[in-house]
């Protein structure tokens, strides 16, 4: 057994929750916030077997990895007199992950 | 030294906590949410001397172990025009418990 | 790599995190209550190299080290039929803290 503690984005928070529901990994979301990742941050306590450590960080990494999206805002061009919009390319997602032994697990 | 995470639900809390008080068991509660246990969940962050693990087990087994509880609720019954009251079991509680080896313990 | 828990109290919390900072230490916050310290703390989770491990330490032990400070109160003296202020000495801060061991690490 392992404990994995996975901090993401919030964006992504969501989508990572149903994906490991599919895969029947069980997890519970602690709130977190700053440090690790710009903006508001989950932080996913997972239990997991050993031998599917590297799927669950699979798992991760697909959902969460870091990746840069195109955002299109308004920009005010005093020069031209005129409201025009520029896309600008913004870093969005990326995840932290600590992989702990565990000595002993329990459900009671 | 050990650290416990125990993932309880919310309403076992609170006596929980009441119970590592009196055993002179130190804990800290991180706020958390979904996954291991339906609804509402607390997670207890507990150190704890070696020798006292079995102990603490204890402790939040007796307190939060998942059992069986009748629950009456009211049904409408149409085929007999009034409402009737039915009692239902459904299950509350459950813990989820990692016992984790630490490094090395500081109090400043 | 370790991972340090950090519990320490809140009114410590922003300086803590300004000093992380300032030494390229990453953190992220989980919200935290009760427990081993009097009234609100935050748990901070910190990830680190093992040469940095004594150097956080540190860092944690200087901006939250359980102190003494003098906290000025109105007193009504009803045998004097009128309002003073006695300075009362409060002990504030203090941290608990684990260094657990780290079997992986990742960044996606
Ligand atoms: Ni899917
Ligand atoms: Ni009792
Ligand atoms: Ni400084």
């Amino acid at each position: 057994m392992k404990m994995i503690m996975a901090v993401v984005q919030d964006k992504d928070s969501a989508l990572l929750s149903d994906e490991l529901v599919e895969a029947n990994v069980r997890a519970t979301k602690l709130s977190s916030s700053g440090g690790f990742l710009r903006s508001g941050n989950t932080t996913f306590m997972i239990g997991v077997e050993d031998e599917r450590v590297e799927e669950v960080l699979n798992i991760i990494k697909i959902n969460c990895e870091s990746r840069e999206q195109y955002m299109t805002t308004p920009v005010n061009d005093l020069a031209m007199s005129s409201s025009m919009q520029y896309p600008i390319q913004v870093h969005v997602g990326g995840a932290t992950v600590f992989v702990l032994p565990v000595e002993s697990f329990h459900r009671f």
